[in-house]
């Protein structure tokens, strides 16, 4: 192949790749697998991608690796875990990284050799115990059967005990830091995680000598050095202002736990977009990279998206939406949102604070109805046409006026992450009649999203962080209707991000600055941000009809979401009461066999 | 065929009847059909019975009777309008009588001649306008063509606009009759279709000699006298103490209205199960019964059915479950229940008063959705089982423990007739997570039309008319697991009617009373009536499950149906603005065309 003729992008759009441009690799760590990347650090241009999925996927029920499983017995895990492999994210270095540079090389004439850094972004917050030097303990041949060793993934679920205490004792005693966290700690995040790993497994917790995020563990293979990322360090770890929660407040969680931040936790912290360290000889070797070639600091996957998005000016809020939303935006002051769900310096990009705020149920709940709550003849008509369901409902919802389906829902089917942080929260719908059809709630549903954006909006305006613009990245930009909708219903202009790349090349921004191609994040991601801008402008009459519509949510959303009615957690508490092993007496007698059927005169 | 030897009676009993046992006939006149059963009055034994299915059904498109119908051009009739035949009716006389006749002597070995008295029931509010010797106007060859000249059916809605003028100076007024229907005249009753016909068709209005229930234009056909019933007159007609609306009430309507009780409507009343005649000639021939046998004043459907399911005594009600609900309860005191549809003095018997309350959606809700929210595997497992989907969804549901779903509704997807009067009201379901299934759903609708059924019988309760024992009549009745969740939602003992044929059968005995085989109603019920007792009885667990469940219904209940929240109100309005025609500015954009479908990359 010539390397001097005009090639095809993998973009789409014809641009040429000259054999001495510098180019930048981005590794994107999701929850399945990894996506890498190689880009052109002139204009962001992809050259390159490959993707590899992790062999041992999520643990869930059981632990796949290790000697009891290949000895075929492995060991069972209990409800709401979710374990990983770390080796499975090394051999995304050796098997996508080579594979995607293959492909730029094949494509564009470009060789490895212009590879100038190497950027990584991770699911978080997901937690690695290592020894002194890094090794997982997993990889101890004598903890290899216990789960506690291994990588416990952001939605490892089993920790909400420990999360509730931590909760209740930080508004006992008033920590300052718990508003900085919209007044909750998930148990998702390090503490949750740490203090349910000393509690249950008390040897490996001591065992354990840096409790590392993936993201800034996978770096550490990469530059042979430790850097402990802002990003993870503030949002996951409750480090605000430089200080983490003190050993009074751990001891009184647990005694045993008083040393948890000062032994396995402190570290040097590394901005986003700095260097972490240079390519080791083995990484290089995984890799087929240059050795010596800089390496950043660890990212999360959702704040890394905003640079990719070109967001990374204050009041550019970029959503990304998938089954759920995670919302990030830079600030320049520092304001405590309610309900946000974290806001920390240099969060998203050094030198601003970067907020987040999320809901916790988005594309789920539209996939949960389409699944559920259509009716078959939907399904066939789709398949006929040869279009998904969600696309026949989109067009048939796209012909109604504002308002016309006469329903009102709330978006709560898996919680309320922003504003309100409850997640014992629950779904509603409003207005139905016997004329209400599967395209109706469809829509309805589509509306409740965007009114939850529209709270979560309308709470940074109210404290004073203002939001201009709305950029929206994830698979669920594609559905035009609920894009229109967006807008409509926050009266802003709805950018798009223009990649589908969107993590990856947000890394790749970042080697970009780490290889001091460019001065910071925000030059960096002007010149390789990728977005469509104002794709969706909000009209005003449609925009004064949802004002209506918006009034009656907000007025539900206030009603069930703040303690005018408590009954969506009441609902929840006699539904685990009756789904209960040891069931109270209302819960058994009601599922008696003789009231199965119907007579047959 | 032998009339000594025993017969298998048409309830599926082994009884004997003799050829000298007397008879009676009663014929039931429902929406689409007319039913006539030959009945034993010894016993209340159903011997023979036939259906005969009205030729014009129920005109709501077009007149489909008439010069211009038979010419090809129908006149088209405004929306909700529900128009009938008055031959129709006479034509179940001549074919339906006949062959129950028919059948029963086939079957039984009876005669015609055995039979002592005929007794009819009818649908209402439908009113026939007549002449001055009954003659149907629409049977006048001048008005043929004239749609005020047909019958107006129960279910003819297009007098709102009279209703609401009557109901807002009802109350303006302070008139005491209001109270007496829970504070709201129906759009389907005599006044509300009355001055609509006077407004709409001066002319057919002012050749309307007699504006005639058509439950007493059968019998006059019957035995060629006008009796108006007190059932239609109390709870249809604003009798009330043997007092209508007065003149000026009716003068300040509309001028033209003043005169319409005195001209049009007043007429001796006839006690329920009394005698209103003899059958003439002309009767006896297009029935082939006996000229000269008992005729008996003519009834409602849904009342009618209290005698027949054995409910004559105080605190006994009658829930008449199908699409909607019908509660009857005689009383031996006069109460003003708050939202009940009625209260008459002899309404259901004579000598009691009888008390009539409803549900406007109960089977017709399940059957929606069933229809529009079931997924379609559900569909295919249930017609692979040779089992309709609703049994498939009623056995799921049936297996579980009280509140294990989590969901609450609220049953107003046909608005909500008691207690709260209030069609502008629509349906909610709360409670909803990625985990509920349609099966939670369908129970959750099943249990809110029981939540309903104890608001009323609480507001009887409370009022002073405390409801002992709920039997259930209608196709309903054979849902076991609903039957269940309503006892134990009632904390009532639910009993069921013990015959197909509820309301033929409760005309039947008021045949045998106006006959004088019976001294009155009561008495002949206690022996021809049929009805399981206590079928399902409350199981005290579960019952104080449903306390729970039924609280939080009660919240949601007074909050979006008693003015804490217009929202459904609100909801229907922009609804109505968004479809009607000259829809305002916020309407039309939302329907652009290039919102419909979805990217195809």
């Amino acid at each position: 192949m010539n390397p001097a003729a005009p090639h095809r992008s993998t973009d789409g759009t014809s641009s040429p790749a000259a054999p001495g441009d510098a180019l930048v690799v981005g590794v994107d760590y999701g929850t399945l697998s990894g996506r890498a990347v190689v880009v052109r650090v002139s204009d962001g241009q992809v050259l390159g991608s490959a993707v590899h999925a992790y062999p041992h996927a999520v643990m869930e029920r059981a632990l796949t690796a290790g000697p009891a499983a290949a000895a075929g017995s492995p060991v069972a895990l209990p409800p709401d875990w979710a374990l990983q492999v770390p080796a499975d994210y090394v051999e995304v270095l050796k098997v996508a990284v080579p594979e995607a540079l293959r492909q730029a090389q094949a494509e564009h004439g470009v060789r490895a050799d212009q590879v100038v850094g190497i950027g990584t972004d991770f699911t978080a917050c997901t937690m690695v115990p290592t020894t002194g030097d890094g090794t997982p303990l997993a990889e101890l041949p004598d903890l290899a059967d216990r789960p506690h060793a291994y990588v416990k993934l952001w939605k490892h679920h089993a920790a909400q005990p420990h999360a509730d205490r931590i909760n209740a004792l930080a508004h006992e005693r008033g920590e300052p830091w718990i508003a900085r966290y919209g007044g909750l700690i998930s148990s998702e995040w390090e503490f949750a995680k740490g203090l349910q790993l000393l509690e249950e497994d008390p040897e490996v917790y001591g065992r354990t000598r840096h409790w590392v995020e993936a993201a800034d563990w996978i770096v550490w293979q990469l530059c042979g050095d430790y850097v402990r990322n802002a990003c993870t360090a503030g949002y996951k770890g409750i480090l605000q202002d430089g200080v983490y929660p003190s050993r009074d407040f751990l001891a009184a969680l647990d005694p045993g736990f008083a040393g948890f931040v000062d032994d396995k936790l402190a570290h040097p912290i590394g901005p986003l977009g700095g260097l972490a360290g240079t390519l080791t000889a083995e990484a290089a070797a995984w890799t087929g990279l240059p050795e010596g070639i800089a390496v950043a600091v660890g990212n999360v996957d959702a704040h890394v998206t905003a640079p990719a998005a070109g967001a990374v000016e204050p009041g550019q809020m970029v959503a990304i939406m998938g089954t759920s939303t995670c919302h990030v935006m830079n600030g320049d002051v520092l304001r405590e949102v309610p309900g946000m769900c974290g806001v920390v310096d240099g969060g998203i990009v050094d030198g601003l604070w970067g907020y987040e705020a999320g809901q916790s149920g988005v594309g789920d709940i539209f996939g949960w109805f389409v699944e559920h709550g259509v009716p078959g003849s939907y399904h066939a008509e789709a398949a006929a046409r040869g279009i998904s369901t969600h696309e026949l409902l989109t067009e048939l919802a796209a012909a109604q006026a504002v308002g016309q389906h006469g329903l009102v829902a709330l978006d709560w089917h898996s919680g309320n992450r922003s504003v309100l942080v409850d997640h014992e929260l629950s779904g509603l719908v409003l207005g139905q009649t016997l004329a209400t059809r599967a395209e109706d709630v469809y829509r309805a549903l589509l509306e409740a999203t965007a009114f939850g954006t529209r709270v979560i909006v309308e709470a940074f305006r109210d404290a004073g962080v203002p939001v201009t613009e709305l950029i929206v990245a994830g698979g669920l930009l594609k559905n035009q209707l609920l894009m229109q909708i967006y807008a409509d219903v926050t009266r802003l202009p709805l950018s798009t991000i223009a990649t589908d790349q969107g993590p990856a090349l947000g890394s790749a921004i970042h080697a970009a600055v780490a290889a001091g191609a460019y001065p910071d994040v925000r030059s960096a991601a002007a010149v390789m941000g990728k977005v469509n801008r104002a794709v969706h402008t909000p009209d005003e009459d449609r925009a004064r009809a949802y004002d209506r519509l918006f009034a009656e949510y907000s007025l539900l959303h206030d009603h069930f979401g703040r303690g005018g009615n408590d009954v969506m957690r009441r609902l929840r508490a006699m539904r685990r009461e009756a789904l209960a092993p040891a069931a109270g007496s209302a819960a058994t007698p009601a599922g008696a066999p003789d009231l199965v059927g119907t007579e047959s005169r």
